[in-house]
């Protein structure tokens, strides 16, 4: 299984049946999977913490810390599945409809080459 | 396009894409898409600050909450996105494993009903 | 030493001695101080994570839980203690003059009671 | 007043007064305010999204930059003091605490030039 062969649907069955055999609904409210996201983004922030940009690209060739990240991103996109099934949300057409949003707040044009928010650009 | 017909890749390509048109790769390297994966995660657990639990309950029922939620989740998935595409990992792998993980750190037994990390169970 | 006796500037110094002792201002640049401080943040609130706001104050009576809350606090505090020394802040001018600003978004008469950001007042 | 002539108990009594006027002493539970403190740094940390180390530097230079990170900074640390006012938690014997625990978590002589936490020292 990998991200050619599997949807968000598949993914956010697994952690689904994560939680409930745990019995953690009663945890799971949206405020908490809100807390959750962003610890565990700052466990994927940590990892890079006082290093360079250019040690940041380097640890991204060794087998060690890329499996550090990894793990990280799969804590954070497991609290965004619990929430996304829990309170029925379709990360797909999210991504998408943002993804248009974006489109007009960046324009190619304007945007190309720069790095500031769109209310600055 | 929903999470039941869409794979991961079809979303790490349409966030490339993205990125590409606007020649962002200089300004993607992994340090900052941390950085942006916690920023964004941020805007999410804003909506509910000062909230109570109901009331961040209640904010699941009600349509422009639930917009708000919707895109801020899709932001912070854009993020996690783009450092697997760019980087070169299979989100879908690392959930599936960390899951076989925490399925030792949480043993249901243990873990059933409590909300405490693995390290205090 | 206490709250009551100690200024900021005092405690700058402190901050600033265990810092150079280390030669540590070579990674001291602002960016990573902001990653500091929100790295160090996420630890205080993973204190409170899946824990009910009951929860929350229960914790405020537990010895225990209260030193870490405190050592995590302080983490927060040197980050941004040490931006503020590095960068020539004053922390004190800078809250004064931000409460000033607060006084004028959230005036008394319309946000006594309310737990909502001023641009929605 | 300034860093150099305010103590901390003087900055606790402003905030304490600039909620309680506004009657959120029920909001402001612990969890709450953990979640402004990290709310509040992800905005500082905003700044800085994208922006290389040498591009951070640079802001220090603009003065409207510093102001926007001086507000920013006054709003972390506003989260910590209303956290420490209603709970009675001293930021000053904290912070030396927890510098003291430092001192020997990062001896100097291993800690020296070296932008590793300790567990990895």
């Amino acid at each position: 299984m990998s991200d050619s062969t599997t949807n968000l649907e598949f993914l956010k069955e697994r952690v689904r049946e994560f939680c409930e055999a745990r019995d953690w609904d009663q945890f799971h409210n949206p405020k908490d999977l809100a807390i959750g996201t962003i610890t565990e983004a700052a466990e994927l922030l940590e990892i890079f913490r006082f290093k360079s940009e250019r040690e940041g690209e380097e640890l991204m060739k060794d087998a060690e810390a890329r499996d550090e990240v990894a793990m990280e991103m799969a804590d954070v996109l497991f609290m965004l599945l619990r929430l996304a099934q829990k309170y029925g949300f379709d990360l797909t057409q999210s991504l998408l409809r943002k993804l248009a949003i974006n489109e007009e707040r960046y324009p190619v044009e304007k945007a190309r080459g720069r790095n500031v928010k769109y209310n600055k650009l």
